[in-house]
């Protein structure tokens, strides 16, 4: 393959790493936002959403250029469209990073409902699944991007504790109730970002196994 | 273009017709699962997903291989790679079915809390959504495209309505807090189907008007 070509996939990959980087960013801030009870970082969540919205335009068309001029060969052609599926899953990552400071906005208005720990809990290991399936997706790591998938499950068990405990606290009192939807929905919405690294992952170890582990990852 | 291509072409876009009809049954059932208590329409959209699975990696596939091996013209590529993208906002859309009829089958345990009418009326709009979304793919028809788009308003402002009634239910009765979550949740992952099929809409509005709208679409 020409060297024009492979410094031109060497740039997407430079992007997606930038991209990713903001995505994590958005999602530490908006879980400091809560936890911390700092409005400021709400603003910059929001901030953060007109980069990689724009960001994401640009990698698109990038990636579809290299495809159109290039023709590429049939491992480098997957390599390209995974990209372009990654671009989505970080989009909506950013998207669903400012869903979670959507209700931080409402929570900051009233007292803290309890202390917090499982919740920046999960979003520390949402936060780490999205930068790992990116760095798996970047050094076509297989094992990593498996590991990833697997981490899904650890989330999931920290939403199911989150919705008990606050549930709790809704039947005990209704004026915690406000309070304690918003933070279920912050829950929810990290347990989406968790999927959408899941699914990087998962196309990340098609492409470099040749083989599919969506909807069968238990085998 | 070769006459093997327009072929494949058409069979490409069978699949995804195919695939659209079935996550537009699977919002159908799980809604009327709900409505009309029945717990057999919960069990037929579990076994709709894995259908749905089957076909999204059967339409990656056959995507794949057209560009590998027809080599397109930029406007083919596009709507090859829309397609690809596509046919994981169908996918997803299956599985916020299967999110849904998760909470009917808790739903079902216990006697109803309300009669419904908002939500059966936000899931005739999502899905008419995905069926007019697709619509607009097949027939490349930028005007129902950006149409969708705007339709998404008006789930957004159900699903607005639907919180605050649930709401009060929580406030009024703390014996309501289970079934009101759940049917707020019912809401939230009707609201994503929206959002998924106004995807589709933009993807489709920016290969027909090479132009974007994701990201400003009130401009």
């Amino acid at each position: 393959m020409d060297r024009h070509f492979d410094e031109e996939l060497r740039i997407l990959k430079e992007k997606l790493i930038k991209m990713s980087s903001i995505a994590e960013e958005m999602i530490a801030k908006s879980i400091n936002a809560l936890k911390e009870r700092k409005g400021e970082l709400v603003d910059e969540v929001f901030e953060h959403e007109r980069t990689i919205n724009e960001m994401q335009i640009e990698i698109d068309d990038f990636a579809f250029k290299l495809i159109a001029l290039h023709q590429p060969a049939a491992s480098d052609l997957r390599f390209i469209i995974a990209a372009i599926k990654i671009n989505s899953d970080l989009e909506r990552i950013g998207d669903l990073a400012v869903n979670i400071v959507e209700r931080v906005r409402d929570l900051l208005k009233e007292p803290p409902l309890k202390p917090l720990i499982d919740l920046p809990q999960m979003a520390a290991i949402a936060q780490n699944m999205v930068k790992d399936s990116i760095g798996a997706f970047i050094d076509r790591n297989a094992d990593l991007a498996r590991e990833v998938c697997r981490r899904d499950d650890q989330v999931d068990s920290l939403n199911g504790q989150i919705f008990a405990e606050l549930y709790a606290y809704m039947i005990k009192d209704s004026a915690s109730i406000n309070r304690a939807i918003d933070l279920l929905l912050v829950a929810r919405h990290l347990e989406r970002i968790a999927d959408h690294a899941t699914n990087i992952g998962e196309d990340v170890f098609y492409i470099v196994k040749g083989r599919d582990i969506r909807h069968h990852r238990e085998e």
